[in-house]
């Protein structure tokens, strides 16, 4: 499944064999919650941007539009007319930031939906049969998703919990993958490493992951209001005890800069919502560093919003126009913006490939470094 | 300009020759208000969804970015990126809709921002030199758009000074043309005939408004309120007053069906916010009728929302895909519901076209009444 072309210090040139295509790692998977992205994009619009894996949302989609309704209509790759892979989260993090009355027990977790109050139970065994519906190419383990900061106590208990929840993950999948009228009966397992910011529960809960042989993992729990010192500390602690020949993901990361060095750390797959809500905000990612376009001064600038990109916003409009789209409040700005910035996500997840295939890795990083995340 | 290709009874079937290129005739105009289409369309969707003719807002874009802007990014062409024909309506119906404490006099109208406020003025003049700093291909005429019903003394009063002020429309176009920097030497302009529901007025005034010698002429003022009966009445009316050899444009209508009546009775430009906004509520046209894409009943239907439709949406998503965006508040939703209805109306233009040209047009009407109209 998973082959490693090449590697360049712990930065690893990868690609990932699945039933919807291979993809090539390092990449940023663009995430469509509800089967849709963000933005009014719809799937030939991913196609245009380069996407190589599209990110739905178990939760979600099991409250709207229901896993059986997708199901039915032949799983969600049909469902969005999409042909390549996609990954689904387990709910898992939904569970624990949107619902409400959140109950946790060993079966899995009691709550409310965040929709209608309805009253739900998710545990392992729920999570991968939605999954299953949807039929997605990787599916998520369900996990416990501690707040940060989490006493050390809770964050080993969770831990623990975590493990016996990933066991039964496994073999729910496995049957469903067995079953005849399952949809992919290929469909991947990534398990997911959690411990808060403790290194030795991190250290000891990814080497009891990894001993279930799963098809994937997972670095989960950060970005959630750690310090980015702390999530490379961890990235790197837990890195030597990862698999070498299972991609590594580290969900729900981040800034450019921070994929770059999570890249150079040793993670093939990210996600994160931030280059479309940014976007939706005006906020744009470009290759001389950060810029608002709402800014007065694009008034009358007939330049691309980023000269060296080449996406249809870049191709096709200028800043002045841009800029007015968004001041008028338009919803044509933020479909403009979100194509933008996915573009860039995943043409920089291209540039990496390509300094990893020409050995200038380094190079690459340290040009970007102080450039990306510079506000211009 | 206009060449009159055929006749069918009173329906025409004509081109229009602008520097923009040629519009084929009957025609409907795609309304991009603040020089972006509602539900994320760009210039490049617009081409797909074939459209002849765009349609924007002197009001608005005064407002925002300000004409002048638009001037000096080289003209509203330029600034959107398209270069088929651009109508601009005169600002008029949205002084009069939109703007806060107005106050009419012979010289113009005095009135507040609707945006923050501020205080403006508009007469024939002005109206003009937006129009000629945003360079469409057809600039409107300024009148006053009365409310329906309207006194009799007061009607008439303001179709006296709707004619007043064309003079002064056209004599200030004529001076913009003939500046070295004006952007499109060749701007031209419609005349809009008004005269509330009173028949005799609306000839009267219709015959003066001819007496100019305009690029083209509208019916103002309808679709205000009014019965459906009145408004063909007075088309039938005003109809034979107007040019054999020059556009005629029914401002603001309508449904498929009203236009489908308006073209038997002479008419050959359209324009109206109904595919765009009913789409954005999940209201579609369709060959056999008008259905709401959010009722449950399309659930898991597998179905395009019309199956004898050729557009983007129908092509490539599912009545359940797209029931579900709707659902869960998807910008998607919109923008798939947008590209659909706008296609339909230029389709339906299309086939109208097409069964002139085959004096088929007759039959053509036969077939749709009573079934464009009709909620499935
Ligand atoms: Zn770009
Ligand atoms: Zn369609």
């Amino acid at each position: 499944m998973y082959r490693l072309i090449s590697k360049h210090g712990r930065a690893r040139r990868g690609e990932f064999k699945t039933v919807h295509g291979t993809i090539q790692t390092p990449v940023f998977m663009n995430v469509g919650t509800a089967a849709a992205i963000k933005g009014a994009l719809d799937t030939f619009d991913l196609k245009d941007i380069g996407c190589q894996v599209e990110l739905s949302n178990t939760y979600h989609l099991h409250l709207r539009p229901g896993d059986e309704v997708i199901r039915d209509m032949g799983g969600l790759h049909k469902f969005m007319n999409w042909d390549r892979p996609i990954l689904t989260d387990s709910g898992g993090f939904q569970v624990f930031s949107l619902a409400k009355l959140r109950n946790i027990k060993e079966e899995g977790v009691y709550f409310s939906s965040h929709i209608d109050g309805h009253k739900i139970f998710m545990g392992p065994e729920e999570s991968m049969r939605i999954q299953s519906n949807l039929a997605s190419t990787i599916a998520m383990a369900f996990d416990e998703c501690v707040e940060n900061p989490c006493e050390r106590q809770y964050a080993q208990d969770s831990a623990d919990m975590t493990v016996r929840w990933l066991k039964r993950c496994k073999d729910e999948l496995a049957r469903l993958n067995s079953l005849d009228n399952t949809i992919n009966k290929n469909q991947m397992l990534f398990g997911i490493n959690q411990g808060s910011t403790y290194r030795d529960i991190r250290i000891e809960h990814m080497k009891q992951i990894v001993d279930l042989d799963l098809n994937g993992y997972a670095i989960g729990g950060l970005a959630v209001g750690e310090s980015t010192e702390d999530m490379y500390n961890i990235i790197e602690a837990v890195e030597p005890y990862m698999p070498e020949d299972k991609p590594r993901y580290l969900m729900g990361v981040g800034t450019p800069i921070n994929i770059i060095e999570a890249v150079y750390r040793g993670v093939d797959f990210f996600d994160c919502v931030m280059p479309s809500r940014n976007a939706r905000h005006g906020t744009i990612f470009t290759s001389e560093g950060i810029l608002n376009i709402r800014n007065a001064k694009y008034e009358r600038d007939d330049r691309p919003v980023d000269p060296n990109c080449g996406c249809h916003t870049c191709r096709n409009f200028s800043r002045a126009y841009f800029r007015h789209l968004f001041k008028a409040n338009e919803m044509l700005a933020m479909r403009l913006a979100v194509i933008h910035n996915l573009y860039f996500y995943n043409n920089l997840m291209a540039e990496i490939r390509s300094a990893l295939d020409n050995g200038k890795f380094s190079e690459y990083r340290q040009s970007k470094l102080g450039v990306l995340d510079r506000h211009i």
